[in-house]
């Protein structure tokens, strides 16, 4: 940090190869972009933006519980103004970003109905808006679920604030209308931005019923075709998975196909269990930790491993 | 992007439903309101932010290790005076949310001894400043624990700047006062908002002596009323976690009973294992990875998966 | 919030033993200084700092995928004006932070050859400069691994926006870099930016082939001397750990010797498997979900569980 | 910037008598405090921000002006969210400020009634709230008079977004209200951002009629008790000063003495003319540039210097 | 800020009008969009944005001065990256500017020729982008002219720098390049962004050869009509006005008429000197301090006011 | 906003002639470069920068004034701490700017000595850091004067808060105490940071006496061989100019020489009075307002205007 004699006469300032590094790069890109058979013409970005879909969400969970996640001057007579406000100005950012998917989607066509797009996407956005009052009431049960399920819980603030299940589940309901509605890449980005901070990994089109309590959560991995029910309970590094994957004829594995177990009313899975293949968990039916399933399980059974008989994992 | 032709006299604006919307969504939250006996008086939010607690605690990471995780311009001959002035501002800002919870914890009383809580807070702020010498000193321990038990640690300060764990230790030791002197919450944020970044979720009402080393640490989980000794090593994704939840005459969980276990000092446990209720494993004993805990076990004893004799597994 | 009676003649403003603390705060810094044989004199910081990383491997994932990971607002036409400003800014950048590291490395020395290490640093930046279009190339194949073993992907270009195993490569193959250059610690910090977002574990000192994907990835933990050929696939919560460490004399863990899994290319390793020690995973072959394995796998073979033959266990 | 030599064993790192200035400091502090009769007892800031208050003008220019001064994604149909919204939070943080002057207003006293100042506070902000709309008609009055009174303006809308002398009236007739509401210094702070933003020094104890055009701006001054009409134009350098103070018995300036001008409905001043003391300039009179007027002007007269008769300054 | 009693049960948290104040203010918006025949149908914001120009003439100084107001970090090696990267941002930001002034410009127009804006936006900007390198040219010009007028600098580097008259000159040759190609509003937001800096009041018609030193600035008005020739210098308040307005048939100013003064090469000015009408200031004449001219001035003739001859002013 | 059609086939993103662009800008250097004789070398920038003056001069307004202008959230019981911690970052940010101006002044030998240019910078910030408790009382006594000096000041914290006389003053006695140690350019950019925001232009070599009160400032102008005595009182747009510069054998000007008006004790001079050359006004003079003064002034004299007898202006 300090200079402490002469600079000598030889001395030189670091340069690096720059235009070698940079030219270098120009031509990796291209391998890539004629392997992939990407236009090379000019032109803006065609992706939706991580940083976009963050600030939207974020957005979202002041609008769906404002005195509690919105902002901290909020006051309770005036929530209408700051909610209105907010979802006009979240919807229009999130129709720009519901655009960027539909086009990418036929990007390949040679003339895009740049109109089409247009009404699609406002339809899109304006569905999905008509939706979240009742993607409140699903997330206040989850909140009730967490709360009487957990002894450690104190109140249901407590829990809608610290929960990284709850935090889990706000990005999936979100995320899993996205995914109904036609954008599964803006869906995956949300799904994303909840296992980076939780460690729970819901795929956005599984589909999930009122009050689930995931607790803990670090690990938790539900896949693309889960169907889950009524008042579940889930604990950390449970996956509902799939077994193996259909193929078509040329080996790839097909894509759509229900792959993952069907859980549910009432059912608790207890933390470590694995459950596989497109296989049903009977309702009230409970799974004991670190349980491996790959077949059907009775409706009210209690799954357990012999060497543990009768013991459950929470936390 | 490109507007590319005519803009036709039938062209509208997106417009979306942002009355019925806003409409609704108060009604969902009225419903909650009754349901949950909440006031529905004009007054502004009641709860603790979790973005001023996460500001307080990287301050306090700065105020505990100056030289190491405060300000990049800092040099140590003025260290007093940064740690003194973070000090303050922290301490006051601490004290606002700690009014916030007291106050939050009377909220359903009618009238409420504003005197008594400003007391009481700056009673508890007064307090919590004062343990964060010894703070500072089990986080050393903490800090040389993990030195001293990773072939891969090259420098106590690469531990402190680098390791997830150490990160758990720091947020878990100023959570856990917070817990002790009575406000549970905050404590619970400062926990969650180190499980969101490490995936180690300790419960801050959990008591552990000095010097724990936690490597890797994805999916580790311990419990409200764990008590862990001295010198411990713990591996990703051991669970220390209560068996089953005692219960009142209605069914619902008892809070704030012993159900989770005692690791005494000097005790191992390899990643994957899993103790669960109030079990005491004894002095210098060691856990196996993937063992399954349900009993005590014997101070110096060593219990692996018979599939795994005399393995034992680090990262 | 609201102050509503006199303010009476008694009433003080809180004060808190701020002297007190910073002088016990001083007190234990000083111990451990001591204990710890670092120098008191006056000076700044001797450490790299985490957020000047952070900012820097932001940067480079700008640098490495302009369209994708760059700016909203670049054009294509426009890349290597971005691609080399932003490179120039990021290596100097990084000159910096590696001054520091190998200042650090040898600040125990009476004499510090500031001309050397000067010397060194930009040698050492140049270097790892030249290697950036390698390392996209290596980061291509492993899009299109994990586009091509996921049947969840629908474009390559959702999976470089969203899936957290190739943040986890990109940090990875950067940070194996400086690693192999000779600054393990920024290294280290590097990859600890990725575990902290992905909940993947790859320490910098692995050897990782083109093609890696790991899928889903929380728990998922590699060890330093790990190596991994390619196309291999790995789920999450798989450890590729070390069995116990070498020792040396004086029963301190030696450091930097081979002690973790040599896995060949096209393994496939299903989630929760724990494979431990110098051990080799031959070619093709496959791990089951949860197997434990201390011991060489031939080529081809497929290990699993006695109690769940033939399953394997996918997201 | 660049190291490139031993660093010898008698170099030392900067070091600065921080101590000795610190405390040379405390002790000039305390000599001002002392002179002025300040209280040294702990305790926090008494005094307005200037940085809040700039950040509560720049809400209110968006709630008068919602699409033209409001924020850029604001669509019509959903102004009165943003108004309301973005009010409610504005008028909360005004309160805060409002009660610090009026604390400070009565810090000497030695009992405070901080219920009666809290009510005032709460009356005063309410009071401020309701006459929003009447200034808003005002302003309106006062772009339409620069639109047609400036050759060079093409549309109202260019006025209010660029024209120094409307940024000024914004200011002033809010901070004029705060003046008449009794928070002087509130009021000044607010005039002295326009003063620092435009070079148009109006004290906000001006009364100023509907219409007002100040055109360029730059070094008018209009002093505490001026009056002006309706439709009054000024050019750039104008000055409606005082003549002299009148003093009490020991030679002190008496404050709040009426001691500007009143400039009646449809005067014109023009660049650089001097106003001086509390003489009247009459209906429709219109002042030469550089013109000095110490005494009245009748009603349509024209006042020029003799230099320059017929000739008027316009920018 | 502290409470210190008894809440008691009447206490009511300050509650405002909100309602009320929104509707009025809705009121009076609506009173004038019907007086100014606006349109109250939804839509989004119409015109340019002072944000978002600040920003691009804080980039296009960068572009033009990259060692001296670029980035701190820049290097002599890289500039031409960085120049391209910047330039290539700027413009895309500048085009979405120059569309909203063109829209705006036809927005009473029933269709809109939505292509035709499209390709003459983009056409006006490649057109600003090709006269950059002699803008640089004639600000080179002027940079050196204030070195050799002014016997206080001390480098050509101090007076881009520091010296306000050359800020006014970026911002002027930027801003009259757009006003000649046809977007006044966005040239006038330049200009006043300057303005509200420098005190220097230039409007972007005014046509300036190259060489102009404005010493000190504070109050300097110069017309839109205005033509000044080469290595002019003018002192602070210096007016070059409008004398009287044409009219129309209807008493309102004609707008466009030429009405400033032009002044010819080497002219100097002195400060406070008031030149008003379009007059002629002849080659290398000079005009003294406070003077007043209304009237054409003979090349090379000094004019100076009676009371203070061979006086001239300079800071 | 809207795309309302197909997008053709013959549609082309907007693309700009970047390359050429960049191209003629890097001609404009290089022939500014050479015609300037600069180097065209690689290396880093040069020059002091705007934003880290503007920085630091924000934080000694801090630490000079704690409570009333430092942190909102300062408390008075630790202040100590707060100037302490600032004071130690704000000095070593000075050295840096400090070393950048001693290495420019010296750009042009051939060898530079860094150490002796290190020892330099060092000795002249720790000068600086010694005089701020005397800087702090001048400034005092200029707070008292402007209190005292005006009728419309209601606290000497209005003062201090509002009054751009003061905000120049701190600039000024900070910048001509950084002129007189050896860095004219640092002082420059300070004096201009406080000339952008208030109109006030003092230059930095400027000597005034405790106890200035610049009323209104807008539009003064004080030269950089000014002299000023106590106690002194100026009003808005007062020059203190030079009268012709002394120009040396080939007609350039002179640099440094005495210019500039000596104003002795207790003088007044008020708005638009201009006075030039190496003139002195004797003590308790007073000048009118918009005298224009080129000879000596009697102590204790009163010269005005022949048309105004008797008249004074003040705001």
């Amino acid at each position: 940090m300090s200079v402490v004699a002469l600079r000598p006469a030889e001395y030189r300032a670091p340069v690096f190869d720059l235009k070698q590094v940079v030219t270098e790069l120009a031509g990796v890109r291209q391998r890539w972009r004629e392997s992939q058979r990407r236009s090379t013409e000019p032109g803006g970005r065609e992706l939706p933006s991580r940083e976009a879909l963050a600030h939207i969400i974020d957005s979202l969970r002041g609008v769906l519980f404002p005195m509690r996640l919105g902002p901290a001057d909020l006051r309770q007579e005036s929530e209408d103004f700051y909610v209105g406000h907010t979802l006009d100005s979240v919807l229009h950012a999130l129709l720009v970003q519901v655009r960027l998917e539909l086009q990418y989607a036929v990007r390949h066509q040679p003339y895009q109905d740049a109109l089409g797009i247009d009404t699609d996407a406002v339809k899109l956005v304006h569905d999905f808006s008509r939706e979240l009052p009742s993607i409140r009431g699903l997330l206040d049960a989850d909140v009730l679920a967490a709360f009487e399920g957990d002894p450690a819980a104190r109140s249901v603030d407590e829990v809608l604030l610290c929960y990284p299940g709850i935090l889990a589940m706000i990005h999936h309901r979100l995320a899993h209308h996205l995914y109904v509605l036609g954008v599964p890449l803006l869906a995956r980005i949300v799904a994303e931005l909840a296992h980076g901070q939780t460690g729970i990994d819901i795929h956005p089109g599984a589909s999930i019923g009122a009050g689930l309590f995931i607790d803990h959560g670090t690990g938790v991995v539900i896949g693309e075709t889960a169907i889950i029910g009524q008042r579940v309970r889930i604990y950390q590094a449970v996956t509902l998975g799939a077994k193996s994957f259909p193929v078509d004829e040329s080996g790839k594995p097909l894509k759509g196909q229900p792959r993952h177990p069907i859980v549910e009313d009432e059912v608790v899975i207890y933390a470590g269990a694995t459950v596989l293949g497109r296989v049903t968990i009977g309702r009230r039916a409970s799974i004991g930790g670190n349980v491996w399933v790959t077949h059907d399980v009775a409706a009210g059974a209690h799954i357990t491993q012999a060497r543990s008989q009768h013991d459950a994992v929470g936390g």
